[in-house]
């Protein structure tokens, strides 16, 4: 596996833009489009939060034949508790895009992030989609993704390329993680390119269960958003054979590949979380079951007493297994390790007399680790989160009036 | 009912008093005892936490039997994740308060919270429970309220008077809340003394259903801590006939008065929760299920996203309806209206056009009052909470080094 340039272009078959259309205040980039040569074979995954922005549903309506061809995203308002009008507004940015690059809307999907619950400036939005339309270009990865960007601090993007069956597949995403210019929940967006020849299940499946060890074991606040999405468009223009079976040694690659991918933006998403200075990476190993492998490793990477501590660069280690103990996972916590780095702090749930500085260097690196061996099986699971900060509070406290 | 003074000690045959043991650094009561002049029916609940303190399991042993006689505490070290000499300290209090007051160490419920993993000193943790046993009185409520703080900044007591059957009936109790002076975890505990004549099983259920609407509606930080712990002490001598039957009028009226005790005192911890600067009250009606109701409030009060911004007077209700919908709680987004105070922010899940003004004056109340109006059945909740501020991130970034 390689890394690439170019992003969302790097895949054969790719273009796109980002666009400043004015509905943010400031003058930032905020409209992106995304557009296959040809139709994708396509899959999405979308937020479980019980109010949905509209452009959730309609995005599932889109892929229901398992196919899409442009992807189009507004970063000045989620456009979610907008009722009839919202819905209409979606399908009009839909329409946008169809009408001037002359596809079926029925192929287009619809990401918006922004302020909830105020109506869209719809003519310039669709003024914006169609000056991106107009001006896609295989260089335009880059402004794609800082035209999906809220409060997030730098752009996500990344390229790689990976050997599938003897022949070169790429894979392309932009993401953007948690915050808005007016905030009101962290909206998570990652759109993903490939034109590697995969089936429609085979596609769907290697999407779940990479989303399932990347996007889905970020926690930046806990809050679930009305918002959130990942897409993955397939071109199949790589030339390898389609794979068709999940057991086959060609799906393992394109997997691995696109989990590198998957990780590396929620990495970077968790890094870039509202006021974070560091990145939290939490390991369990040898845990009874995935299941409680994943609960623990996220609920210490969501607990706001580890996550200040980590701030303070303070190694508080009864904060970790407190949290391990409240989330759900079974395990035994008179048999755990607790590692801070390369500093062990605590053995068999109890603790050890450790290096307080070393501990504390440990906890000033860039990305802090903490390992929980729970010495109970076999399964592992990693989570990443970040330090809760004063500017945490700051972001989120005075932002939307 | 009627509000008394003297807390623990209202109730008739209680003794209590806190003293200082120097188990904390600082010159700072950290030693309670409470003390019946006979053995009570006793009930309490506890941490839902894997990971417990050696308190807790040995807790359950005493009230196995149903009756305890006294309570000691200490603030200065929570004895978790101790080991076999954490357990053997835990003995080691009930017996030094059984030898003292010669009674059964079988009848002496144990808490501690504090500093956690680090061997509790129990020289002075001897010394300070023998100080507090041999100066037990009935004007020592106050002092036991002093002695079981740790970050709070104030203690919390209260007592009452009701009329049960025709005979007054006495409900005393004190709390603590989140935080210690070395903080590990948001502990809170809460000891609470009457004199009603009540059936076991009586004063199991009216603790249980009771706290279920109460302490198990606060939400802090949302971190579950190792030591919490609810127990309730009837000593019998207020001479009413004994209520034996959940259905019965004496029943309901003892249980109006605990949930008065239980909810003052649920509110007294999250107005002093970390850092807090206002109590946050969420009130959830007309909903689908109790278990609806009760999901979406706490779900509300836990969001980091709607605490910061109460904190920053942001009436920001898009984060209100978005925590309602990750909350796991059945209801229709379409039908939802949220008030913020008097003012009405959203209705039928959409923005309303509103005061900015005045919905920032709802937010600058002592307590800042939500309400959801689901329209989608009979059922309601209410829970509290506090605001989310900077000096949540510094009481927790930096405590224990």
């Amino acid at each position: 596996m390689e890394l690439l340039k170019n992003g969302l272009c790097a895949p054969q078959g790719f273009l796109a833009q980002g666009v400043c259309a004015e509905i943010k205040k400031k003058d930032k980039k905020d409209v992106a489009v995304i557009f296959a040569a040809k139709r994708c074979r396509a899959a999405g995954m979308f937020t479980t939060n019980k109010v949905r922005a509209s452009c959730i549903t309609y995005n599932q309506s889109v892929l229901a034949d398992g196919y899409a061809r442009a992807i189009v995203a507004n970063s000045g308002n989620a456009n979610a508790c907008t009722g009839p009008q919202g819905e209409a507004d979606t399908r009009l940015m839909a329409e946008t895009v169809a009408r001037v690059l002359h596809i079926d809307d029925a192929d287009v999907i619809v990401a918006s992030t922004g302020v909830i619950g105020v109506p869209m400036p719809m003519d310039r939005v669709c003024a914006g989609i169609k000056q991106a339309c107009r001006t896609l270009s295989v260089g335009g990865s880059h402004c794609a993704a800082e035209a999906i960007m809220t409060t997030d601090t730098v752009p996500k993007e990344i390229a790689v390329q990976v050997d599938v069956d003897g022949h070169p597949v790429r894979i392309g995403a932009i993401a953007k993680g948690s915050g808005m210019i007016h905030p009101n929940m962290a909206t998570m967006l990652s759109f993903i390119t490939t034109d590697v020849n995969i089936s429609q299940e085979c596609l769907r499946q290697a999407l779940r269960e990479s989303v399932d060890v990347s996007y889905n074991m970020v926690s930046v606040d806990g809050d679930t958003s009305t918002n959130d999405m990942v897409v993955i468009l397939s071109s199949g223009l790589a030339g390898n054979p389609e794979i068709k079976d999940v057991t086959s040694a060609g799906y393992q690659s394109f997997r691995e590949a696109l989990d590198y991918v998957n990780i590396e933006l929620a990495k970077k998403i968790a890094r870039d979380g509202e006021g974070a200075t560091r990145l939290i990476a939490v390991e369990v190993v040898n845990a009874r079951s995935q299941d409680a492998a994943r609960r623990i490793a996220r609920a210490i990477t969501t607990s706001n007493l580890t996550k200040a501590a980590v701030f303070g660069e303070d190694a508080n280690w009864g904060r970790v297994i407190c949290a391990a103990g409240y989330s759900g996972g079974d395990f035994d916590p008179d048999k755990v390790d607790i590692y801070l780095g390369e500093v062990q702090v605590a053995e068999n749930g109890m603790g050890l007399v450790f290096d307080e500085d070393r501990a504390r260097q440990e906890l000033q690196q860039e990305t802090v680790r903490i390992r929980l061996n729970l010495k109970d099986g076999s399964a592992a699971a990693t989570a990443w989160g970040c330090d809760l900060t004063h500017d945490y509070v700051t972001i989120n406290a005075s932002y939307r009036t």
